[in-house]
């Protein structure tokens, strides 16, 4: 993107050519771009949202299909979201998070901490995958519609077993950080590991309502860790914000009641 | 581990008290573990396989068990591999072998290519884990016996959609590698990133022969990359070994002969 095309989504304002980010993702869903977005947010970054700028800027799906073709020189990219910053590029949400939480102060200083705050954004992107196969336990690319049984099946699953199993490890993570005195996942202040959780459990209950509330006594930590997060200043103006994209019917998180049952 | 509890299946020769690195992984099954394990056995590093310590010498199942639960101090991890060096802990497949490879010279040595190779060693990840769910596409902790019609409808979209996009992706990578010259995926010498195609080409075609007979034509780099790897002569002298262990029928890659038809 050039020029004008940077007249993008920023962190903050709208704004021209102000920042060297390009984030490459769908646009209209929060999905994994939203882990993101979040890092950034919450930095105070700017940040070009390539999915989100006009087509007739040269952003949009265009661009994403453009990249993921091959057309940039360079590594070549497997799936959005995408981050191209000058001459670099990554894929996999958890590895652009990590990356861009070292460089804005949202990571540990210590090789312990960094190497466990990678491992937990991977844990949550892992959460992330087996939330997204509740309804597509199939296959992505057929609908919602064509594996019901499926769905409903795996999802059961999900809520009993998986649901459970990630939450109370990271409410023990919480719990046996004493640097962050059970208050952050690793170290010593919030890193992006707290903004994935914070995310994940706003898709979760987007997602998962009942079984969630079921769960809630079993995670206060968690809960704390989430309200935490939303109140932090810049998070809470990006969060009231237009670019804050809601939770719908097509993306990771989706309420479908009968995957949720009261 | 400690004492007299190293002797372990170290890479080359069984030592005692040799190693500071300790993997743990399921005993009896190459799976993601594998993936570390080539990794060592490349850089001819020795390790202690605490899986396949006995139990007696303070390995086994229980140690695996016990790191799990929290035992040590530090981060608790989530599921195996786990790697731990002296204080450092460490999970995640891709995570860990990104982690060695940079310490055993087996990754690009400029930021561009070290972020590519792990972004590339996470997308090997995510085709692992829908191998994974070729067969168990509904829950881990259901037998396959009893996700029988899922596993078959699954498949097939493996085989159709998902296997042929993943490796075109990879043999384009290679192709597209001009620092490689087309025969390694990222910079211009063997990385881990390698490794774990071998590893997952030896995978998919124990799983999936008929489907990877079927593919063979269109990934003639990627099948050269496989032969170079298998030749190199520390990895040859492992696969040759008996610390290599065979696929079977309780890992990632099963052969079903009914998720793979001819």
């Amino acid at each position: 993107l050039k020029g004008e095309a940077r007249a993008a989504t920023l962190a903050g304002v709208a704004q021209k050519d102000a920042s060297p980010y390009e984030l490459y993702y769908w646009p209209g869903i929060p999905g994994r771009g939203e882990f993101v977005r979040l890092v950034f947010e919450d930095a105070g970054v700017p940040y070009v949202d390539v999915g989100r700028v006009p087509e007739a800027e040269g952003g949009g799906v265009p661009a994403i299909l453009r990249l993921l073709a091959g057309e940039r020189a360079g590594p070549l990219p497997f799936a959005p979201p995408c981050l191209v910053v000058g001459d670099l590029v990554l894929w996999q949400t958890a590895h652009i998070c990590h990356w861009l939480g070292r460089r804005f102060g949202l990571a540990p200083q210590d090789e312990g901490g960094q190497l466990a705050a990678l491992a937990l954004q991977l844990t949550v992107a892992d959460l992330v995958g087996e939330v997204h196969d509740t309804h597509h336990p199939i296959a992505g690319s057929l609908y919602y519609e064509d594996q019901l049984e499926e769905a409903a099946r795996r999802a059961r699953l999900f809520r009993e077993e998986r649901l459970p199993r990630f939450l109370s490890y990271f409410e023990q993570t919480l719990e046996r950080n004493e640097a962050g005195a059970g208050r952050v996942l690793v170290g010593a202040g919030v890193t992006h590991v707290d903004l994935a959780a914070f995310q994940v459990l706003e898709g979760l209950e987007y997602a998962f309502p009942h079984a969630c509330a079921r769960l809630a006594a079993q995670i206060p930590r968690l809960r704390a860790l989430r309200e935490r997060v939303a109140a932090r200043p810049r998070l809470a103006a990006y969060l009231a914000s237009e670019r804050r994209l809601p939770f719908g019917e097509s993306g990771i998180f989706r309420r479908y009641p009968e995957l949720d049952p009261a």
